[in-house]
């Protein structure tokens, strides 16, 4: 970020600091200070802050400076830097007390229910700061792919609709500045990594949503970018070393916009395990830039390695968050993240962080989790502790329109996802989901079309199985959009109500659908939140038949049984079958239609409906 | 088996004597007779040999006797069995001399390709045994499913046929007596586990195609059935013990013919592996009949495991097998499984056993494999050398008719089935093929319909990638068949002059079409032969682009170079990015077209068509 305590500066030259402070008593308490002005490199520094190691970078506009902060006391301590011949520069560096209890913060886990929302579809709580003269781009909200206001301050004021709702945590996609000249919505090619974007508000807001969520006993998690910035980002003109990007030498010389030596990536994630993969396909699904706007960082720099380590401790410590998703995790240098996020949990060891594994193999998706019985056949283990079960994902996407089943059908995709369970070190620390930002919506044309007895199937699933839920905001409304056929922005509709003036508003006077939608949602998170057997419990599945899928969730003496039926048309099961589960129980209670099920006859379930029957 | 040795005997009740004989310097050398007579467990037993043992069985009919061999000198010995008013029951028992090379047999390997034969449909060269008065069903030639009278006989006489096609072993399913009243051909419902089906030969016969291999440095793989047996099979109206097959208590009353207690396995082999998985359902999947008139058995009964060992080793040690590819392998119990297939290869180290792994997932199939890092996970070792790569084979099964590649489609379901080859134990111990006895045909309406380019671009992947090439017999010429449309009997179609009076003989005289597939076949058969490159090299490959599929086998300074143009225009590769596999290398040599390759230009290659480029 701009340096905005700074004492003097040059006039013309602004002068970087980053992290722009630190806290005495981290874990990571050497920490190493960017600065870039002019000739930095040929400064010298007088502090009383002790000083390990001083390095220049290939440019000459930066300096890395290793404090170590192990001794220090808090407070404010005079940097004064001088060159011969040169002006000097003088700044303050604030060594910060640290909260108590920041060590030992727990990150989000499967007793929670994750909200996700674009913060720029969301509610446009400030409408001052919809364009402001810093940043590039403007709101205008008539274009689907532009900017239409949505701001953090929409989102805290929509918290009582959140909690009532059932959700315990919100993830937001990025909202550190991000000055793309187009498409900088969706905030992922970021251009200051210590700044939130004025557009969505200040460091200051962020840190007061994440105040606001806690009061309320919920959690913030960041949507964090390891694998790439914008090529607006401020470093991009001038790289602090020579290896801080991914540059093709072969594009090196050609001037495409804005950054040299770009060259796509393949995305093909896979050439990170495939043993059989040329160095050329490796090279290029990896170090390749996810798209020509974003240039691909190389996190076998060690000064860019911990300047992602540094920036990304700085934000759970300002902001005091409680977890991080990661973008596109299996994008990056397989060494470089699994040291990035071993360094982040060494920090925090109760925190949770979930990266992004957008692959269609459960055992291409276990490879990455931390301590994997996959990764280890290859000596690999990132540390990370979460994933992304985009397997399920594929298979809700497909079941639910399959009204026969077929061997490897309807029903039957949803229990083989979790056969496969046993690829995984942490069953119970996958993210599931009936879609995100990125994919199509759930109650789209491209998929159930506005079934709300799909949407309740599909829910039914996310909410019931084992792993942590993950809602997308406007789903729990039967928002629609395909993605396939009207693009990214079709799938990023603003919430209706979000914004004064719009014709509807979903949040407090839903149409009678979307309250369908919105009360069916509601009762089951909420009955998730405090049921822990459906946070901890064991799965025990059975093999569907009649298009019907049956599970369990089993903690101690706490039972929840689940039926999915994804025939069109009534069945009648024997619930013989299903006595492991039930065992001696002669009642149970359908939570959904708050009913008594009576456990000793045949159980009639009607065409496309599920239940969720507690034994307890 | 029918004891045929035996000097005395009831009149109306046949002696079993079985193993029927021993060799001597086993490794299995505590051989466990088992005598089946009326009331034999009521019998003493008189011998020279040393007996460590004697067990009854739970039906009265079965004793169970241990001899240990180690120290006996070779040669015939008088079992005398008398017992209190019982008649005396006297048979000679054999102890055989040993091969000296018998144990240290190399199996089937990577430098192998194997021919399999349904022998019932491949050729019949002894037209006096296809009906014989002790067996149920005669030859029906008019019947799809009927038996047609191919037999052992048929293979000898067509051995120069395949070892000039170029295979260097032969895979015959099953060929022991299967006395099923319908469908006997098939012969995976076995009789009696010591006697060639009399339809097919004698063991001799079969002890003679087996020398016949030898002769012409071939090799003969049996398949063997652990899981089940027939109904037919003489123990089944007299179980030996209560727990020899597995019987379900539900049913166990009921007259289902013929045998009491059958419930159908689900075929759920997942449930094997599944963490999740309810009881019932493995019961079902595992203790199920593969159909009711296939009794499953059980092999964690310790008297019918170590029956099965001890057949499976008779048959080794007789015939001087090279190999064993076991039926439906993960459907077995799993301890019961491994403990046979590890007595197997204890008896001969240097041994191969391929296991049918039908399933569709990489990591499910690689959990099968010897010291499997998949199985691993479940602390689960089978000791089973070779897998099949039934991945692949849906991967060739759709790839080629998708002229466009798309994200996963096209020559990337070629290329991604190897990415997962990290899962695999030993890649080079994976059997690939095009098809099989249960499969549809590649050259059938189902699949490439006769489309020889089609065929080609199979076998190029099928005979040049790592792994163990299976072919099925009359897939090189262009046979067709389609099981969806018209069930087994058709993709097991007789081999054209496989029978006196056919009206055409593709062995001696093919079609123009037919010769345009086995010559193609042969030629890269052959040239695989004499090419360790493409036994044991490793593979290097390429993300397919413009539906073409690239890869490499090296090793040490040998190299070859295969492309396969999934496209269906010409296109043409900048030979650049290959440079990995091609290093320096100015020329190669097509050795399809048997053309020279200039590598310093761009490579055209028509559409449909594939290379292999020889780099030495």
């Amino acid at each position: 970020m701009y340096f905005a305590f700074a004492k003097a500066c040059l006039a013309q030259s602004p002068l970087h600091v980053e992290p722009p402070f630190w806290w005495a008593g981290m874990q990571h308490s050497e920490v190493e200070v960017l600065i870039h002005a002019p000739n930095a490199a040929k400064y010298d520094l007088q502090t009383r802050l002790p000083i390990i190691k001083k390095v220049a970078g290939d440019s000459p506009n930066y300096l890395f400076v290793t404090i170590d902060t192990e001794q220090v006391v808090v407070g404010t301590y005079e940097m004064k830097m001088t060159a011969h011949k040169l002006p000097s520069l003088t700044f303050d560096y604030e060594i910060k007390p640290r909260v108590s209890t920041s060590k030992d913060r727990n990150g989000f886990d499967s007793s929670d229910a994750i909200y996700l929302i674009m913060p720029d579809r969301f509610a446009n709580g400030d409408p001052f700061n919809d364009s402001v003269d810093s940043m590039t781009e403007k709101t205008n909200r008539d274009e689907k792919g532009g900017r239409h206001g949505g701001d953090i301050q929409g989102i805290i004021d929509h918290l009582d609709y959140i909690e009532d709702l059932g959700a315990t945590a919100i993830w937001s996609t990025p909202l550190l500045a991000d000055n793309d000249k187009a498409y900088s919505y969706h905030t992922y090619a970021q251009s200051d990594l210590y700044q939130i974007d004025p557009r969505y508000g200040t460091n200051e807001l962020y840190r007061r949503l994440a105040d606001e969520l806690h009061g309320r006993d919920m959690k913030l998690v960041m949507d964090y970018v390891t694998n790439h910035w914008g090529a607006t980002h401020w470093m991009m003109q001038d790289l602090p070393t020579d290896t801080w990007i991914h540059q093709f030498d072969d594009n090196k010389d050609k001037n495409y916009f804005p950054v040299k030596g770009y060259a796509n990536s393949s995305y093909r994630q896979t050439t990170q395990m495939d043993p059989h993969a040329s160095a050329i396909d490796k090279k290029y699904a990896e170090k390749g830039w996810f798209v020509s706007t974003m240039p691909d960082l190389n996190q076998s720099d060690p000064l860019m390695l911990n300047y992602l380590i540094q920036n990304t401790i700085w934000w759970i410590e300002y902001a005091g968050l409680d977890g991080l998703r990661v973008d596109t995790y299996s994008y990056n240098e397989k060494e470089g993240i699994a040291a990035w996020t071993k360094a982040i949990m060494k920090e925090y060891p109760n925190f949770n962080i979930v990266g992004e594994t957008w692959l269609h193999d459960q055992a291409q998706i276990a490879y990455w989790q931390k301590d994997s019985p996959v990764g280890a056949i290859q000596s690999y283990n990132t540390g990370l502790p979460s994933v992304m079960d985009f397997t399920l994902h594929d298979a809700l996407m497909a079941s639910f329109n399959e009204n026969e089943q077929g061997w490897d059908k309807g029903a039957v995709r949803l229990y083989e996802n979790f056969v496969n369970d046993f690829l995984y070190a942490d069953v119970d620390n996958i993210l599931v989901f009936a879609g995100n930002h990125d994919t199509n919506r759930i109650s789209g044309d491209g998929l159930y079309n506005g079934d709300l007895d799909k949407y309740k199937l599909a829910m039914t699933l996310v909410l019931t199985t084992r792993g942590i839920p993950q809602l997308y905001y406007g789903d729990e409304i039967g928002m629609a959009g395909n993605r396939d056929t009207d693009g990214d922005g079709d799938i990023r509709r603003d919430f209706p109500g979000g914004w004064k003036g719009d014709a509807r508003n979903a949040f407090s006077n839903p149409t009678a659908l979307q309250k369908g939608y919105q009360d069916f949602t509601k009762k089951l998170l909420n009955y998730r939140k405090n049921k822990p057997v459906l946070h901890k419990g064991e799965l025990l599945q059975y093999v569907p038949e009649q298009n019907c899928y049956v599970y369990f969730r089993i903690k101690g003496k706490s039972r929840v049984m689940v039926v999915i039926n994804n025939n069109p048309s009534e069945i009648e099961l024997n619930l013989e079958r299903f006595r492991e589960g039930i065992q001696e129980r002669k009642q149970g209670q359908d939570i959904l239609i708050e009913n008594s099920i009576d456990l000793t006859q045949p159980l009639k379930i009607g065409g496309k409906k599920s239940m969720v029957i507690d034994l307890d």
